[in-house]
């Protein structure tokens, strides 16, 4: 029995801590097994009960007259749980109590101990603090969640895996008013030891899931949920996430709420890109997108050089307006057969043509990359206009064919149940509908791995400690990048064979605010200044200088700030934003996964605002993009060194020239230092 | 009869075009006004008929037996229909047939004719292209809208005006959906004559109207609706738009879909903003907001210096999240009087307290400005576990008190219901949740009334044509603007008397792109180089230059761009934001209604990002935010000139120092010239 059969298909069930008292949580497990009509045994566990709603119950698992598959343990002595299971042999047990990672350090202390012991016994955890599984097409609910008073929702292709329980039943209620059924869905909890990556690889090869959505509020497991969203898109199964803590009050909850440790939104966010997970950015988007990925791979790389464009045909202008304004605002086009006007509106009575045959017409329409249809009040009460129609016509168009997207703008439910029913993504909202067509185009497939060679570490320089500035330059040079030339001068002469006029910088590993300290001196002219700048940067710094970095000048067009941080959650990043302070004032900076080549670096670029004034802005000479998407590339190479010694590192600026991009400043950290950098 | 009342509450109506067939458009008015138990007189038009649908019908209005106070016109003949009413001393036509201003160049002047001679006729118009009025309490519906085929929906105290006919339809069914009852709704078509403002106007003083929701793709009325916005201010009714167009797909849209002038929208944000109008980002945010800011005024000033507080209670984290973190997004801080926690999570019975006593711990902490209670599972199936205690608690406080929203996470109709019932704003998504605590919070009291006192126009300066640079700095001047020091040079000694270094500018009207042609020469180090460059200037430009303008160079800290425009939708604006290419490429600009004083000036710069580098920005020193404040005030007293004659002005840059900002180029564009600026 695989692990993934013992989680979604036990043969056998053992709930512990079953309560007799129908309106406990700890009932309810048991119930709502019965009321699926869960095929497999339940062994309710109960100290002091021999029987539970009916069923004969037990002192401990161990006392079962049958192997357990799966264990539910709903008790505070978790511990003493886990160790009947590894006595029984269990394979899997998912804890729902809570006070482990959740509940401070002396919990993650308590997690860490009940995992190690885990192991030792040879029994996998779902949980701490996990509201439990439901797998619907197995009828086999093992939940305490109360979502499942509702009636019995469809069963559906559509997995999901979430770190909050209760957004599984938020999914699972909405989802099933608008007709829309699930395979499997998961709350992971604390992800002691199962996490969602593992999950996630799992309902990759699971025959019953065709789409996987995660609702997360940090990710725990990197690399594996990298290697599972690789396999997912490998089986043709688009994974999409909705992940909170987009802003620093939303990171701090999701914290404070589950013990993570909340990722940087920004790096998660290239994560997910260079994963090949779709993101979405409302919690409907989450529900209603599935249909609108299913069955297909991400779209072409193109849209790096033009923008999508949706074709619309509507009954109401306002409604669609209402989508294609806000497509308008994410840079997705409008596009119409008809030249005089961006959509077709077939506002009541005023075309002959029906609405299946425009939805025809537009789905077979070259000039188009996705299809919106828009209905309005027929869409409550008169499905024949152009609900129906739709249907019809996406039924008669080939597999595969172009993405449909319909919005309705009145209360439209047995609407919204006949379009899921046919497998059309249909939406509640124009944002969401907006949303899920954003997301459609932004779509990536997952990036090339990372080659295996990995680079060596220079002998030359430390491994410990805090590299200075000729030593992080010099660590920037090995990787390919270009950099300012350099030398150190040395007193009391200061000699050195750069040409004037040349910048001097305190040499100190222990100066992170270098020029906050007046250890910068720019423009140097000759000998005498330099001895005479050298003097003050001691002064200044309160320290004799015995050495000093003497740099060449470098003019150019611009400036760029490119960096590389190992992130602990996201793994190796690379960074570049245009220079000065808008990188910072304006957020102005474009983030992946490292390393990047060439191309992807210039692709990079692209997208970061500031450089528009090396774009030919305004009659300006262009500045030599190719030269900085190679300093870009060749610093995302630190992720390659082997162990991945460097923390992050920072050229602050790179001079981007007419010809070559110059880094004229480098800073580097070490992992085995504390991250200082100049704020 | 007021207007008021033959519009909404009509004693007699006639069907122009009523049709006898049940199945079509134009029957639906008669059968609605019977569904609805209208208790006035009804008179189908129609020339083939002697009764329609169980009602005797007319030939003509002309004919009716009783005096008619409102007409709907549905037939083609509008301009026949329109001198029947005249004739027959009808005070008001509602216009449902197209064809007019929706229907380009030729609609437009078929429009302008009927418009004339309804004035002529004494009858005032709504519509064309209008799909009529819905009084609910008034049991009046006069309108083709298949929403009403729907059960009879509640009354309630919410009217609303839109542009768009179906997306009435959708606010109603959508409310209906959600137990949100309303008073009046009124689609106003092309607003030929009847207008957006003007219906406001009337709604602020309805009886059964307490808040007002808009449905816009662009304003035709501005002052108009300012003056009704004011009104229902006074009266204590919030205003509340959602209005497309904002992208430039959008505002293209919005055109071809009712013939409507686009305004740029942030001129229109900026209007909505300083008449007290609440805007709303979402369409869902529209129909739910309204018990939020039902009986409320705008929060104090105070946001402008502080983060708006929440104070949270949820008995689902992830739930909490999803709205907190979209808070944190708008900048809006979460507050708790627990310290411990940024919310109050009272996850299935983790705590004793039960969510009703929270919640009125909550309303009483003086830590928050608005309460956002979210509920889990239990708002499906257990409304007594949260909603009903919610319900208790808000009907227990005192009126006023602080606002409270509460979002729920599983499909919850009928909790959603019994908090609208109990006019508790009520979410169904978390994004419009957020959306409306934001919008409230920005919700401000409309703007002081300009004073009536105009200014003249600087007699020295023309009327007609554009101003050379010379004379707009030297209007900007009169106005109040600090300007740089200029002369003006001839030809051949080009004596002035100021100090070098200086620069130099080309001075003509006709050359907008100084800068482009090689018409500004900047430090100019003495006389010897102010002629060699007099001279490249006029070879540059290929003319002879006989007069040339000198000013003296001004150095500081960085620079801002202050601009006025008449917008031809919103009225006078003026606008500040970051000099050189900052305000451009990542749009750092802040709009206001002009004139502003120098308070607002200042309140305006604040938000202007790119001025942190003047706010002590990494112990850069602090330029005179006050003096740039004077500037922008005092260029916005072109609003207050006689007759308006400026269609814009631009002074770019002003050049902000530790002491005083300078504008060192200005630019004006009179009202009667095509508008030349440098791009």
């Amino acid at each position: 029995m695989t692990l993934a059969q013992a989680l979604f298909s036990p043969r056998a069930i053992a709930l512990v801590g079953a309560s007799g008292d129908e309106a406990k949580n700890t009932a309810r497990p048991q119930r709502y097994l019965s009321k699926y009509g869960y095929a497999g045994k339940i062994a309710p566990i109960n100290a002091s009960r021999a029987e539970v709603l009916g069923l004969k119950s037990y002192k401990s698992i161990k006392e079962t007259p049958f192997a357990i598959d799966h264990a539910f343990i709903m008790v505070g002595d978790v511990e003493g749980a886990l160790e009947d299971c590894g006595q029984a042999g269990v394979p899997v047990a998912t804890i729902f109590t809570d006070g482990f990672a959740d509940a401070g350090a002396a919990g993650m202390v308590r997690q860490q101990r009940l995992v190690a012991r885990a192991q030792a016994l040879g029994v996998r955890l779902l949980g701490p603090n996990s509201m439990g599984m439901i797998n619907l097409a197995g009828r086999c609910p093992i939940t305490v969640n109360a979502v499942l008073a509702m009636d019995i929702p469809p069963a559906g292709a559509t997995s999901i895996v979430s770190q909050s329980g209760t957004m599984l039943g938020t999914v699972l209620s909405r989802g099933a008013a608008r007709g829309l059924g699930f395979a499997k869905l998961i709350s992971v909890g604390n992800e002691a030891d199962i996490g969602v990556g593992e999950i996630v690889e799992m309902l990759a090869a699971d025959a019953e899931t065709r789409t996987i959505l995660l609702f997360l509020e940090t990710v725990r497991d990197a690399a594996t949920l990298e290697r599972a969203a690789r396999a997912a898109h490998a089986a043709g199964k688009p994974v999409v996430a909705y992940k909170l803590g987009r802003s620093v009050l939303g990171q701090r909850l999701a914290r404070s709420h589950t013990g993570a440790l909340a990722g940087e939104d920004a790096a998660l966010d290239a994560y997910f890109r260079d994963c090949g997970i779709v993101r979405v950015d409302m919690l409907e988007t989450l529900i209603e997108i599935g249909p609108l990925l299913a069955g297909r791979k991400p779209p072409a790389k193109e849209y790096a050089s033009r923008a999508p464009r949706v074709a619309v045909v509507t009954t109401t202008g306002g409604g669609a307006a209402s989508v294609v304004d806000r497509l308008g605002m994410y840079g997705i086009e409008a596009a119409s057969p008809d030249a005089q006007s961006p959509i077709i509106d077939l506002t009541m009575g005023k075309k002959a043509a029906t609405y299946g045959d425009v939805v025809n017409e537009l789905l077979a329409f070259p000039g188009c990359d996705a299809v919106l249809a828009v209905v309005g009040s027929s869409a409550q009460f008169e499905p024949q206009h152009a609900v129906e129609p739709i249907v019809k016509a996406r039924s008669g168009a080939r597999p595969g064919a172009k993405a449909l997207a319909v919005f309705m703008t009145p209360q439209a439910d047995r609407s919204l149940a006949l379009l899921a029913q046919a497998g059309i993504a249909a939406f509640r909202t124009p944002e969401a509908c907006a949303d899920a067509l954003r997301a459609f185009f932004s779509w990536r497939s997952p990036r090339q791995a990372p080659s295996g060679a990995t680079l060596p570490w220079p002998g030359e320089l430390p491994l410990r400690g805090q590299l200075n500035e000729e030593q992080s330059l010099h660590l920037f040079k090995t990787l390919g990048v270009a950099v300012v030339e350099s030398a150190i001068a040395h007193a009391p002469d200061y000699a050195h064979a750069l040409p004037y006029p040349v910048a001097l910088k305190i040499l100190s590993a222990e100066v992170a605010h270098k020029s906050d300290v007046g250890g910068v001196v720019l423009g140097v002219r000759d000998f005498q200044g330099l001895r005479e700048n050298a003097l003050k940067i001691g002064k200044a710094t309160g320290k004799p200088v015995s050495q000093i970095l003497v740099q060449c000048m470098e003019q150019g067009l611009a400036e760029a700030i490119v960096g590389y941080r190992d992130d602990p959650v996201a793994g190796p990043l690379v960074m570049v934003g245009a220079g000065g302070i808008l990188a910072e004032l304006y957020n102005d900076v474009v983030i992946r996964l490292a390393p990047v080549g060439e191309a992807e670096a210039l692709e990079m670029i692209g997208q970061v605002k500031g450089f528009e004034v090396l774009r030919g802005y305004r009659g300006r000479p262009p500045g030599d993009l190719a030269a900085l998407a190679r300093a870009v590339a060749a610093l995302s190479r630190l992720a390659l060194i082997e162990g991945r010694p460097v923390r992050e590192a920072e050229a602050n600026p790179v001079i981007v020239k007419s010809r070559g991009a110059v880094a004229v400043d480098a800073l580097a950290v070490l992992k085995d230092e504390e991250v200082k950098r100049e704020e």
